[in-house]
């Protein structure tokens, strides 16, 4: 089952050319959510020198961890309607950490609520309204 | 005083690391507000194949663009604190053009709304709250 | 037409049990979307003696006249689904205007915009999603 | 320690003139943040008959239960600055639990987290961002 949800993630995660630059990674897939992870680079940074990750590149791992975790939790697509982010604390480090879980499934939408952390400490919030593309009868 | 700001503007998007990337382009600024071009690639694409823009792009122009408003209305530097992102059509075409609009400058905080759109029509809403990191004694 | 808008906005506005307290005016309805009165009375006040609404009237408003808005330019009921308030100045003065513009309908969804102003200053911004109750086949 | 928040709260509550009507009632407060109790009354309805209360009195219990939580918590004065409400079902029942959760406290502003359930069922998320009137040197 579980190797089912990581595999189904796996093949999210895959599927959009701008994550072949953004390259996020699976961690883990199960019925509440899903967990990505993000390596760090520098030219991800909001800087021109200096180690903080871009607003922009937080935003698109709240978005794309929303999206991932209702696509495995439910096995339905659903494009985003509706992004807020929060931004807590500079992103910095190695690697970010996004952990998204579905709040509730409806039968035309989802919401999805998304931490992410780096080095153990939560740097942004993250919540996201996602509108099945296939409503059943 | 119009070039000024467009200086400005073209200072802003030329620093960070992550715009050699994404390359924003400076079109207009004035006093109001900024104008930022977006040329589509298909790298930055949600899909597989397909032309419409990964949602994390859109995401991370509304943030850019509200960042740029404020830091060349005010003359401030002011980090996103909050972001809001209403995605209304999915966003194609050859580019995106970003508008941002400040609506209040305090002086802790700046308030910006942001409308995507991409040949003529609105595909994205956004607002963004930023806050200065140097507030006036 | 705008007569029969209106007497919608009217009826939308006479429907809840809240606003025989919360007493929300109609003041005109067009096909883009409403503008709505509601009168300060010292007992929405946020603080026990002073002028100032509690933020909690002013978000209902703007969810009220986002709702409105929608009903009224759609013919469509359509409860909230997501609601965003910015506040920008205290809200003060002897009444509050709320502008609601329908930003988009969709076959499921709706969005709007409101502004709320206080003696011709904006004093605070929101945005909703409305999900329509039936959905055309 | 947590009879002095108790207190705080209380005191809190019983402060804006809105409260009069609404009647919230505290029910715990300790360094994380607090939970608020409100009983639902007919005239609180978002329709004319029916059980369901009026979105905007969800809103507003979102904005209050955030803006005591990070009184009580901080032991600071800060007023709303941006609010996100996200209904997931109708808010039913004979009262709502609000549990609110301070998410970061920074020096010039706090994050709160907001859950809304009855009868045990989550109806509503909320967030909030809330800005220190005073600031330390």
């Amino acid at each position: 089952m579980s190797a089912e949800l990581f595999e189904r993630l796996s093949h999210e995660l895959a599927r959009p050319r701008f994550h072949d630059w953004l390259r996020p990674e699976p961690v883990l897939a199960n019925e509440d959510g899903v967990e990505i992870r993000l390596p760090i680079r520098s030219d991800m940074s909001g800087e021109r020198e200096g180690a903080f990750v871009h607003g922009g590149i937080v935003a698109a791992l709240v978005d794309l961890a929303g999206y991932a975790a209702v696509a495995c939790t439910t096995g339905r697509q659903a494009p985003t309607v509706s992004l807020q982010v929060t931004y807590l604390r500079p992103a910095g480090g190695s690697e970010l950490l996004a952990v998204a879980t579905v709040r509730r499934e409806g039968r035309r939408f989802a919401h999805a609520d998304i931490e992410i952390t780096s080095a153990g400490e939560v740097v942004a919030l993250g919540r996201g309204l996602f509108s099945f593309t296939e409503v059943p009868q």
